[in-house]
């Protein structure tokens, strides 16, 4: 099972638009701290404290080489809560199709009872 | 395309143990909001804030009832954060076979290049 810390900080991690911009350029390729972040408008200050919190919650990976520090996505990253995410929505999913199958069958048996109705009437 | 605001709303709903845990009761069916957050050793304000963040979120529905207030699943609370989710791990998947696959042709040409090895050699 998830560790739920580690649950609370992928989310929290995801929870902010430039965090998700960033997660969306590194799926393209490896990148360098400024074309990974560059025409976010924010301050540096910023953009460090959105970089750490992506690096705390396992999402990113930072590589020093010298004096570039390149960007990439962590192998399992988002793995954990894209898991749980999508259990929830399984569930959810098949709560509403169990809904909508009794609202159709309903329909049908209003529908049958119904059939006295004078052809021609308004369908409401 | 999901409103950036909602996505990150959602995703901060989902970043506390006491939220994911609600999320996962309510997925079997509608509940009273003391069937819901019985359990939980917090406060009942502390509670009342955490479904405050789940209906802003847009991710659970309150029903009141005369003095029974009920808590259900919202139809499409989890769906564009879990889209979201399910691509970036799509595109993050794909991206590692694509590693994979590189390093398995890496060590298949190795393999043949080290052809000459005596057969029983060492298999490493």
């Amino acid at each position: 099972m998830a560790n739920q810390t580690q649950l609370d900080r992928t989310f929290a991690a995801c929870a902010h638009p430039i965090r998700r911009g960033i997660i969306e350029r590194l799926g393209t390729r490896e990148m360098t701290v400024g074309e990974a972040t560059g025409d976010f408008a924010v301050s540096k200050p910023s953009i460090s404290k959105h970089l750490r919190v992506l690096e705390e919650a396992g999402a990113i990976v930072r590589v020093i080489d010298g004096r570039t520090h390149r960007l990439r996505l962590a192998e399992h990253g988002l793995a954990d809560a894209q898991e749980w995410m999508s259990d929830q929505h399984a569930i959810w999913e098949r709560k509403f199709d169990v809904l909508e199958d009794y609202l159709l069958a309903r329909q049908r048996a209003r529908g049958r009872a119904g059939d006295s109705t004078p052809a021609g009437g308004d369908a409401r």
